[in-house]
């Protein structure tokens, strides 16, 4: 299998070749699609002007408010001596400190995946999709809604192997709330590595977790390669508003130093952890996460780095966050014209919902906050699919909706494309006004790459779906996920790999005592 | 009530006056929005060199191609002493003929309502949203899908009539299957008039009920009024690949002498009315809609038209028509820029699905499909809410989930303001690092504003949620459907008026034998 960026040319052949591969033979690999080439431009909605008032705004907050650094005197040192006010734990940048130190910062990157042919492209115009991270519960049709287990979490990383449209297998895609909480990274890393082939986030709850993660890929990959490459990212939230704990930093300090990628994300609820006007919160946004970019290259100039976002709202009355409403999702596009301005990668959230299930509420604020996040440009979405309930909960139906959804952006994100073939004058001469396409020649040379279809959707005639039971989406992707677990064959891993990750599991749950919180 | 046309300042505070109005009081009517000022940019998609190869497709169709015009003699000698090439009934446009005849039209023109607080204009950046079009089956949660009737089309009237996040109250809301085709257009025409007050689009199935349509407006607003001013839209398909049949240019010929707008609509699904290739479809959809875009003109110089677009895909295994997929999204983009280089005002349709139910598939559909109406530049946005099934089944619940997606749309395409109060620089010195912004002087002032609250959407805990019988937007939607009807009062109607609406409509009624097909 060769590696297969997902470029349409003009009729979106790779991409079809792809989907028409799908479903895999038995034993046969799902597609590799190694991420998207976003082929329509980004849209940017605000002007210079607005988007200078933004910046100067995160800048004064960067100097006139400063962020605190809790329990991390390495971190302060680091600014100290990069030239920033240290006052106990409160940091404030001199203007201009910071977007100096984001020079060494790398506009784009590779992380590898153990298989090569998934390896993705974080930056400029690439596009990679990562299932949903850090829920506590799971949900399905069957069993309805129950913490999750290391038994769903193995589940997610199946589904995720399975489909070629989310390019990236994700970190925490469920809490496995069975396995001790300081030995669930070990399992978790295992299961990323053991039942995928494609990248990974490891561990951020700790020091030594963040540490044990990139050491399970140094098993994989070689040590030096490590140190030479992208293998693995760490996704770091701000504790907003502006601060940085120490399990964050440390965590940060240990990916960074080992020149692996965080991904830098300001946690805001409007009104809550930041102001209730989306352009105070977008400027809260910036400069917290400038700050946690910066001080990666702080740790190691030019290591990766990415400029990661959450911005959502909260229903004022109740307190209660909200999100795939408009607001966030306008910020989003105002979040990507500044991120190109500073040349960092960009994460945005994907499939947003504060919806218990996969409804039609769930579907509309997911479709929302997705496209605002590929229209934005970012490069690395995570949560793409699964997240319910604002992020409580992680929907198996919801993951195989959401899912098709990332697959229809793969053609919407390859545009319209222009050419002889595609204005198709040769079938308005053959076929003439009042008759219809179905079999001209152009019809039967383009029909197979012409349109994008839903592994999903029902499509067919009323009564067609009222013979087959009335089945809605949900029904459907229940259907899917017991075709897709039944079909799925583990890639192969090399056996003295598979034993030394064991040995070193085994070696380090035996040191520690088991934590249950 | 004074006019309004949402256009956020600085704290989306026109928009929320109207919300805070929130449920009217008994006897009080719904807030006038008179459709939404779009503030943030157009997505372009395509570049200039792209635009012009469409153009020169479309220009080439027109030029060697052609388009028929069906038992029409008056069409063909209007064409002919325009200029066209005539043969038979088939036309052949000379390049820049039908440019040239189309700088009369206007590029922005006052549809008058009854009540005009709710006259709503089409064109520049304005955006309207009109209910779903011409399904001849209904479906409820409680009875299940059925054949329209004229109970069912006074309902989706009042409905549309106390929800101010539609702008217009549409036409052929669903098909009155009740009523003798041949009578149903005095029906529908009536009700629009009687159980609102918003603009409205008359009947286009012959030209005697086009010429109905506008003689019951003559009756409320005065004939000279009617002939100076736009108070009714016709919605004219082609019958696309290329072919506009008597039915059509007639009503067409109806409107615009009586000088009111057409929307002129190709109606194409790829790979059935036109190619498989979505270049192709655009050039022949752009073809189509300037020749008729066009006759208006050539009918009376200066009518209001407007440029209309229905371009889907079909699943070419099956057959059957799919909604709210990629392609066409891309393709309304692209539509929207060729439209502005008419400078014609432009209809899009909105919440497109192919699903039988308002479930998941649905609201992912129909959301791709709104997002890239509104984002393309659309005015007047048809199917804003609704649709099902491809447009067989209008949605009583899908109708409201549709609904509350446009009151989100309001805010989203204001756009990001940025002003020192949305910067909120005080809110960061007042609360600082670490803290929280919920009673923050700042939140405080800005909070009844600041976030869009849907109106059908469960934001709450879990647990509240399961307590309160685990209902998801379907069931929120039925009690809201059943609110407002409950809640609704008729607009005044002058009883002048009301009487002769009721003379006309029963004179009529009595010329004609009924006719059930």
């Amino acid at each position: 299998m060769t590696e297969e960026h997902a470029t349409a040319d003009s009729t979106g052949s790779r991409q079809r070749r792809a989907k028409r591969r799908g479903p895999p033979e038995a034993g046969a690999a799902p597609a590799a699609i190694a991420g998207i080439r976003r082929q329509v431009p980004t849209y940017d909605i605000l002007n210079e002007e607005s988007l200078v008032a933004i910046e100067e705004a995160a800048d004064k907050i960067l100097a006139e408010i400063g962020l605190e650094f809790r329990d991390d005197p390495e971190a302060l040192r680091l600014w100290r001596e990069a030239g920033a006010d240290v006052t106990g734990e409160l940091v404030k940048f001199p203007r201009g400190l910071i977007r100096s130190i984001l020079k060494t910062a790398p506009r784009s990157f590779t992380q590898h995946a153990r298989n090569p042919a998934r390896s993705v492209v974080i930056g400029d115009d690439s596009v990679v999709f990562a299932p949903a991270y850090g829920s506590p519960f799971v949900r399905d049709l069957q069993d309805g809604r129950r913490y999750g287990s290391i038994a769903d979490f193995e589940k997610f990383v199946k589904l995720t192997y399975m489909i070629p449209w989310l390019h990236h297998s994700g970190g925490t895609v469920c809490e496995p709330v069975d396995v001790p909480v300081n030995k669930r990274h070990l399992d978790m890393v295992s299961a990323h590595l053991r039942y995928s082939d494609k990248a990974l986030m490891g561990s951020v709850t700790a020091q030594e977790r963040a540490e044990d993660s990139i050491e399970m890929m140094r098993i994989v990959f070689g040590k030096e390669f490590v140190d030479k490459n992208c293998v693995i990212l760490g996704n770091i939230n701000v504790n907003s508003p502006l601060v940085y704990d120490a399990t964050m930093t440390n965590a940060l300090r240990a990916y960074a130093a080992a020149n692996q990628a965080c991904v830098i994300v300001p946690f805001i609820l409007g009104g809550a952890m930041g102001p209730v006007t989306m352009a105070g919160a977008i400027a809260q946004s910036l400069a917290e996460t400038m700050a946690g970019c910066a001080l990666t290259q702080l740790v190691r100039p030019g290591c990766p780095v990415i400029f990661g976002n959450f911005l959502s709202s909260t229903a004022l009355r109740s307190g209660s966050p909200t999100f795939g409403t408009p607001e966030p999702a306008a910020g989003s596009l105002v979040i990507g014209q500044l991120a190109r301005r500073l040349n960092l990668p960009l994460r945005c959230s994907g499939a947003f919902t504060a919806s218990k299930i996969a409804d039609g509420q769930a579907m509309t604020e997911s479709a929302m906050s997705m496209l605002a996040a590929v229209q934005c440009g970012a490069n690395f979405i995570l949560h793409s699919a699964g997240w319910l309930e604002g992020g409580l909960t992680m929907g198996y139906e919801k993951f195989i909706q959401d899912a098709d959804f990332c697959a229809s952006l793969h053609r919407y994100l390859a545009g319209i494309q222009i050419d002889e073939n595609q204005l198709a004058f040769s079938a308005f001469q053959e076929v003439g006004p009042g008759k219809h396409f179905f079999g001209c020649a152009h019809t039967v040379e383009n029909y197979r790459t012409a349109f994008w279809e839903s592994e999903v959707a029902d499509n067919g005639p009323f009564e067609q779906w009222q013979e087959g039971g009335e089945l809605d989406a949900v029904d459907r992707s229940a259907r899917r996920i017991k075709k897709l677990l039944a079909e799925y064959q583990a890639p192969a891993l090399d056996p003295a790999v598979d034993e030394a990750l064991k040995d070193f599991v085994a070696r380090k749950k035996a040191t520690i005592a088991d934590q249950w919180y």
